[in-house]
């Protein structure tokens, strides 16, 4: 598959550095804001910065490999959640209303009929994956299919408005195949990628290691990133790679959570290294393999907050910071604009 | 002077920490999130937490040193400051107006006459302070109405409905005299809490090191909290700390900044150690003596944004994740009530 994301153009980069370094304040002295703004205006050139209609998409799916144990929790919390997340009254609602940022769930491949909801994208690619511990999660047709619908989820968004999207999951298990993920695709070992998810004991955590040890003995370490998630994928992280290609190939600003999230984007990335430009990286969770892709992208992300609950809640916390970016860089004065010596 | 600040009751702790623990979540997974919900609501019991008309105060004020050039900018700088917060146009104006947060500026000392404006408080003491390098920087009376200016602000904006203080400043110098603060209240050696301030280069910073112990050799290292004030204070940072004392008498939660303003509360956690109760710490400046003043408090910041301005932008930069975790702790789902196994 081809995706057509394209470089943001650097010319204007000294021209927009220049209006940074001329606010009302010391050069440099908002640090971490002062790059974002610089990327999100040079994402958004020619046009001025701004975040429109910013939306939480919400990728839910199921894991065969979830009966096996890899979770301190039982496969049915994924649905549950979800009618959770319609319901309003999960962690990611209340800090999308907080961040005034829309939020929808998209059913990726939940084991569980839904029916027509408000607020939920029917995408299912199957009722769940197969158990990478026995066989390939998922076939290469499924991961094209996921890829390409999670791409046009991203487009229909982006040419109704929002040029913001920030990226969340749900799949009891997904922590073990984004474990065997970036494992494949950053090179670490596994025991280096390898946390307690939502809260596995000791002994709980041995165990998803050897299990994960024990996929890795059957399928290998492939390093095409198709291949990757077909082996070890969720469609919840297959459709959500293929949002985040989406959103970039409309120049859209990417609001990237956790571990799950940010094992979506080695995919991505390994698809297409220009997707980094348009990523903007919330926070550096407990999961210790998210420090692993972090460096392994040569990133920094912008908190550290101890969590580790997944659903968005990262990047959702983190868009009051980008506003914050996009509004300095627009509305601050100048020295020259309001008559201070420089 | 007398500072009359209740502990908040620890009883409800344990009813506060389950009603976190049931929603919907794994235990502990929204990280620092959940220890800032468990504050507020200890702080607000019997009521549900709640964040209402959240203000930010930045004092401004002008220090004596100034002139012998312990700063990157001419003194002049402050007032030029203060008319750009009058106008609208300086950082901390646009993140107070993102996060929703009300700001005034008080004109605890500034070197020129601004004349009756709008969102100005003149609480002026005097015209800038004495230069420590010769003198002590105020008197012990300047220090008390100081104190007391600021405690009968804190209890005004109290009794208008606000329960949420932000504290920020302007006053070129006053790194200079936080690094002086900090040596003398928290035992480091001035060498590990002075820093460049807005922007010195390596000649300025060791200029102003040498400056700090000659200040030092004339004034000494006092460890009670208004004799330090009046040798090495700021107008701005001592009706801080007052305001910071009389925000906790009456059991509001303070958002603290950067370096200067957490040397103003080192002061206040003097006269009244059961301040921290309230305190909410933001962010970790650039400042290397910031990160002295936090493990002396033994507290942990929020985030850490590699900010270098104060103005009270890092607090403003704050007031999102405490609505957020407010807003978890009233708003979430218990596995309970949303039906998630548990």
């Amino acid at each position: 598959m081809h995706f057509d994301i394209v470089t943001p153009d650097a010319s204007p980069r000294s021209q927009i550095q220049h209006r940074i370094d001329r606010k009302t304040k010391p050069v440099g002295a908002l640090g971490r804001l002062e790059s974002l703004a610089l990327q999100i205006a040079l994402i958004q050139q020619p046009e001025a910065p701004a975040i429109r209609s910013p939306q939480m998409l919400v990728f839910a799916g199921d894991h065969g490999a979830a009966k096996a144990g890899v979770s301190a929790y039982p496969q049915d919390v994924t649905w549950q959640m979800v009618e959770n997340f319609l319901a309003g009254g999960a962690a990611i609602n209340v800090f999308c209303r907080e961040a005034g940022m829309g939020l929808r769930v998209v059913d990726a491949g939940v084991a569980h009929d839904f029916g027509v909801r408000d607020a939920l994208i029917d995408a299912k690619i199957g009722p769940g994956t197969e158990n990478w511990l026995e066989a390939p999660a998922m076939s290469l047709n499924q991961v094209e299919r996921a890829l390409q619908r999670g791409r046009t989820l991203a487009h229909e968004l982006a040419d109704h408005g929002s040029n913001l999207l920030g990226f969340g999951e749900m799949g009891i298990g997904n922590t073990a195949s984004a474990s065997l993920i970036t494992h494949c695709l950053t090179g670490a070992r596994l025991e280096q990628v390898t946390g307690r998810g939502t809260g596995l004991d000791d002994s709980g955590l041995a165990r998803k290691l050897a299990m994960l040890e024990q996929a890795v003995a059957r399928g290998g370490r492939p390093s095409e990133a198709l291949k990757v998630l077909s082996e070890y994928g969720g469609f919840e992280i297959a459709m959500m790679a293929g949002a985040m290609l989406g959103a970039a190939e409309k120049r859209m600003v990417l609001l990237i959570d956790g571990f799950i999230v940010t094992a979506a984007l080695l995919a991505a990335h390994r698809i297409a290294p220009e997707i980094l430009s348009y990523c903007v990286f919330a926070h550096r969770s407990e999961e210790p393999g998210h420090a692993v892709q972090h460096t392994h992208l040569g990133v920094e992300p912008l908190m550290a907050l101890d969590l580790r609950l997944g659903e968005g809640t990262g990047a959702a916390l983190a868009l009051p910071l980008v506003r914050a970016a996009v509004g300095f860089y627009n509305d601050m004065a100048s020295f020259e604009s309001a008559g201070v010596d420089g």
